[in-house]
């Protein structure tokens, strides 16, 4: 089967349901961060519905339809300038989709992730969404949202 | 003068003359990095004619009329989770406006920076900009461009 070229259209649904969110490469900037630990490069974007919210200060609770996204990269070094670190390869790509009423039973949140350029979904069964809401309890208070938006003059 | 709010429109232009190009704050992403040596993250966007470009691959030369935006902040720790370095106090933002007439004096670059969340002109008179230049030499056979899009399945 010579297939069409690779698109979303043919990514498997995490194991919860939840499908890629569209045109989420084109979302505007929430945030950044360098994870020391695991030496990877992240950039946290939200759809219109988040930013609106986060510029609002609207955001404990999220508004529903507000999705977060963050774009995950192994480091890399800029070959002209080393002390920068830059993305590398794609390690993987990640949601958060507020929803009160569908996804009540993860805090009221819709959690997903795909691994890698092939965008594998993460997780064997729905069940994989208990490994991420445990990591976000300690913001149990805001939310359990890690991320504020930047500072920026607006 | 009890002024209206802090708003773009009062600040200065560079000594060059540009002044802060509209609505960045909104513009897709290109790239983020985190330059250990000065302890900064930094969000690279660019506006819709460098993403076209960039996606393209028609970054050699760059279209006239392609803006980068790099925003650069003091890293900060999450308190929740300190391995996590995040964007803290913001340092500047910085750009390079494509116009092969206007900018032909600077490798056909304008270059401009703002300093702090004032937005602060950087630089006493428009030799600022050789500063900006010298330092991009490396990347000369880039078009002065040291970011690349970062890999994402599209
Ligand atoms: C090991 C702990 C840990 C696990 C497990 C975890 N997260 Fe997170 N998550 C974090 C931290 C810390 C941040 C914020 C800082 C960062 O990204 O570097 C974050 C941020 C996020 C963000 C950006 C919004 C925010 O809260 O700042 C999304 C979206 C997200 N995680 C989704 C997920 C999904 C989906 C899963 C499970 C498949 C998951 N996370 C599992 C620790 C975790
Ligand atoms: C000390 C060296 C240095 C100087 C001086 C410098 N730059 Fe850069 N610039 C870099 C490096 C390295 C990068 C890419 C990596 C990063 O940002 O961490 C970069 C990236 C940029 C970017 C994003 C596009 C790209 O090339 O990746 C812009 C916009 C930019 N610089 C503008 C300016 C302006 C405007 C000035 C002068 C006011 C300036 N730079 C001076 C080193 C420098």
């Amino acid at each position: 089967f010579a297939g069409p070229a690779f698109g979303e259209s043919q990514v498997k649904p995490a194991p919860n349901g939840i499908t890629v969110p569209d045109g989420y490469q084109d979302w505007r900037l929430i945030s950044s961060s360098y994870r020391e630990d695991n030496k990877t490069l992240r950039v946290i974007l939200g759809n219109d519905k988040a930013i609106e919210a986060a510029l609002a200060g609207q955001t404990n609770p999220w508004p529903d339809g507000a999705i977060i996204g963050k774009l995950v990269w192994k480091e890399d070094r800029h070959p002209q300038w080393p002390s920068a670190i830059i993305p590398g390869e794609l390690s993987h790509i990640e949601f958060m989709i507020k929803d009160q009423e569908k996804y009540a039973d993860t805090v009221n949140w819709g959690f997903a992730r795909w691994v890698g350029m092939e965008l594998t979904p993460y997780g064997e069964s729905a069940d994989f969404a208990k490994e991420c809401v445990n990591c976000h309890i300690p913001v149990k208070d805001k939310d359990y949202v890690f991320s504020k938006i930047s500072p920026l003059p607006r």
